[in-house]
């Protein structure tokens, strides 16, 4: 039962990655990245140290210009993080041989996350199973799980290394002059998932 | 970390225990019963068999008589079992030294389901954890999860020995004079969980 799982190296790609594995899946990390950086880098990193195969899938630059003008008539990345998402699962969902597909979002979320009809429409056009194992978790409980389980670094978005949609997409509106300060939240913490808490927590 | 998980000794409930089992819970299963029938003891009997600690939480047989009104005057029984899941849930988490409470419901059931609002209320109110391991799976996911590791016993809903609300409705339809056939959906495939397919699979 392999699994194709969108990882950014955070908290909650981590601990769905995890939850995987332990129920049984064969688990294939899986980073989504423009062309614009590099950023995917750390999301290897992290998947290596925690002992999961990963890979790299590029999608079209397109996809991220689009999501910046989205930012910038909105004024706020809600929808453009949104919009990516969706096409990420989409682009992953369509890869030969993919039959599962699965992510870290979660209850408390408000983007990104599918609802119950885009689901089953993601689920019916691809012919894949949708799996999220943190859907059904609150944010304690998520807090409890990765307290446990991880050594997290948490630094403010503009500084952390890492590879989630947010990283190229901060880059793009400062390549346009725009400052995405005025866009994104200004106290916005971000954590990297930097190793297991115990030795061989994971098996 | 201990939690309470609501148990009916059917596929989803198992499923659920075994997961979060798996990602390191102390998971203790709790059988809803109404005083009406012992049936309770199949849920008993399946949790032995997988090796959880089981217990037994009576609840007032007013609800249940509540819950047989509401079927009645319906002519389904949706919001009835709607409303026993939600009574049983608050009883669970105002029991003496609950933190953590679950159960099987999943993501492409109507009914038992705690929409946001109502999860969140239930959290805040009582301050417990809501787990919910299935809510994030498709029902081909957790057929294909299921099939995998359990032995299952499938028969219509009258003749099978099960320990879900259902069983003690129907009773006390019956008690007063009405077919519980002309309110439950008459081919109505129920499941019960007989034991592991793998020895050890639990493990």
């Amino acid at each position: 039962m392999e699994v194709y799982h969108l990882y950014s190296g955070g908290k909650d790609s981590s601990l769905a990655a995890y939850i995987l594995r332990k129920i049984g899946y064969e688990v294939k990390l899986v980073t989504i990245n423009f062309g614009v950086l590099d950023s995917w880098k750390y999301a290897k990193e992290t998947a290596e140290i925690l002992g999961f195969p990963h890979e790299v899938v590029f999608l079209d630059r397109e996809i991220l210009e689009k999501a910046a003008d989205m930012c910038i008539k909105d004024g706020h990345p809600t929808n453009a993080i949104q919009f990516i998402h969706e096409k990420a699962l989409e682009e992953v969902a369509k890869l030969e041989g993919v039959e599962r597909i699965s992510d870290g979002t979660r209850r408390d979320d408000r983007v990104p996350l599918l609802d119950q009809r885009k689901t089953r429409s993601l689920e019916d056009r691809f012919n894949v199973q949708y799996i999220r194992p943190l859907l059904g978790l609150g944010y304690k409980t998520i807090r409890e799980l990765t307290e446990r389980l991880f050594i997290v670094e948490v630094k403010e978005s503009e500084k952390l290394e890492k590879s989630d949609y947010e990283v190229e997409l901060r880059h793009l509106l400062r390549e346009r002059g725009i400052d995405p300060l005025t866009i994104f939240p200004k106290k916005h913490l971000q954590s990297r998932v930097i190793g297991w808490k115990k030795e061989k927590a994971h098996l």
